[in-house]
């Protein structure tokens, strides 16, 4: 189990690595299951989601499986009227803009309202011989979706109800924090060995928002996730300038891209934390020798850390030649060797 | 001249300030003038260009007019099959993917190609009674309209080409180059009385792809421009990790968005440099007292810079209230005073 040991800042015989979105368009027996159907269909049958899930495990040997699912799944669980569009991304019909709106968020009720989630992690836990991760998003980049009405560059609103009604921001933000919590919570206990948390468009907040708008909704998670023993990893795109606060909210292993390096990301945190990272997706595209060449850097960078699990800076995109991640795992795995 | 003097970190009576596409959308008297109709278009007639230029110069009081113009207009003017589709951005219909299409990157003669913009210039200097800041293009942003295709979020054909094929990025950043000084010195000789150039998407490149993809011929551009005793402007978003990289590259001021503090930024650049930012647009959507709070604390980060030019941290949205930007220029007038 080299992937939870690397998030313990225990001792491992590789360095452990997986991708986010390995489970993906770039993979040809996923676009076979999937086809063109919602992703919200796939999740919600767990024979589907759980082969979803295996398949790039079975494919390139990596150490760990990320439970296949999507961070707006709780959302649309309780109703709240969010759809995920093809190359596109989530949208909602009515966008959250005043107070009334929060009573669309109701409690979940993770056994009812994530009963097929739940089940994937029970089949997949029969399956599997690496660790699963289950994960969430987190409030603040669930929020933006539901008060810019789909994905943006400028959460713009995002922003403005933020900073014009922090009243009702706080209240969103503590109500997506307690469904986030109950779902991470009920994934573990269904069988997941790890959690992640997916806060990708926090790099757009400025640290004075992330103090003061985010941080206290995400450290409630991670410190109501503490008892149950399970390596909580922090993810964003973009953060260098968040690094120490990310760090600070209470993850273990914390997920940096390719414009900080490890080093610089070690110090950020401290030094005491495990990361995450941290090869360019988008390097992914070229010949594979030199996808090579930013695998051992991104190696050599982590040299000395005190846990690394190797990964991408953001998810796989779907252009990304199968056979070029391949290629990253067995060379992270001959050239790790402790 | 408030804002010349800022640029060279000369003493100020108040801190100037302009904002980054402060002709635009936001402005009813814009829209009432540009209608639907192509940007290129606009930007091809000078008694239009003018007109949309001195728009909010007339409106808001700010110390430095940007010419009306976008950064492809030397690339349509030499024929690189290049729209800005209204509410997209730059497309081209055939993309820039192997050395064969350099070929469609011919240098340009500014006295022909750019004669509206030079004319434009012309016209504006008889009017202005503030100064003109000219712009441009940076290499890397430009190639990756060319090599994408349209905007992208992952630069994932961009990079692909300039690790996969270096011979042919270089090539292509160095035409790209020598256009961009040619078309600032055009500028400058027209009569523009600064110069900016916008590398907008640098933020999503890495250190080393920065220095050894990107530098050398941003570098070469500032040097091109050196003997013009014209301010050089330095600009990009999200380039927290690249700053000191970006004020080595050769600017007089350095761009600086709102997730890097104006003090940060300016442990960063060396001390030496004007800074110009980094109010976050999105917050300008927020009520107008929640602006002008934020507006005060960057005037307090600013505090003991050797120059600070007050703008956004990127441009304009276009649901911003006027009005609310007019406070901001009123504040900053009012409460920087020396």
């Amino acid at each position: 189990m080299r992937f939870l040991a690397a998030c313990r800042c225990q001792p491992v015989d590789r360095t452990p690595v997986w991708f986010m979105r390995q489970a993906g368009r770039s993979l040809p027996e996923y676009r076979a299951i999937r086809g063109d159907g919602s992703i919200l269909k796939a999740v919600a049958n767990p024979d589907v989601a759980a082969e979803l899930t295996l398949q790039p495990v079975r494919r390139y040997g990596v150490d760990a499986a990320i439970l296949f699912s999507d961070i707006v799944v709780p959302l649309a669980a309780i109703g709240v009227g969010i759809e995920v569009e093809p190359g596109r991304g989530p949208v909602l019909d009515q966008p959250f803009r005043r107070e009334a709106d929060l009573s669309r968020l109701r409690p979940i009720e993770p056994e009812l309202d994530l009963a097929p989630v739940l089940e994937t992690i029970r089949l997949l836990r029969a399956e599997l011989d690496v660790p699963l991760i289950g994960f969430a998003g987190a409030p603040f980049t669930l929020a933006s979706y539901l008060v810019e009405g789909g994905p943006s560059r400028t959460f713009g609103r995002t922003k403005s109800l933020m900073h014009g009604d922090p009243a009702t921001w706080h209240r969103m933000l503590d109500a997506l924090a307690e469904n986030c919590l109950a779902s991470l919570r009920a994934q573990a206990s269904a069988g997941a060995q790890a959690l992640q948390l997916f806060d990708s468009w926090a790099g757009s907040l400025s640290r004075r928002e992330y103090r003061d708008f985010v941080m206290p909704a995400t450290r409630r998670i991670f410190a109501g996730l503490s008892d149950l023993g399970v390596p909580r990893i922090h993810f964003g795109v973009g953060t260098g300038e968040l690094l120490d606060l990310m760090a600070e909210a209470g993850a273990d292993v914390v997920g940096v891209d390719w414009r900080v390096s490890l080093q610089d990301a070690a110090e950020r945190t401290g030094r005491h934390l495990a990361l995450q990272g941290n090869l360019d997706p988008a390097i992914c595209l070229a010949p594979v020798g030199v996808v090579e060449d930013a695998a051992r850097q991104v190696l050599k960078d982590a040299a000395g850390l005190p846990g690394h699990v190797f990964n991408l800076g953001h998810g796989v995109l779907p252009e990304t030649d199968p056979g070029v991640l391949q290629a990253v795992v067995d060379l992270v795995h001959e050239e790790s060797v402790r």
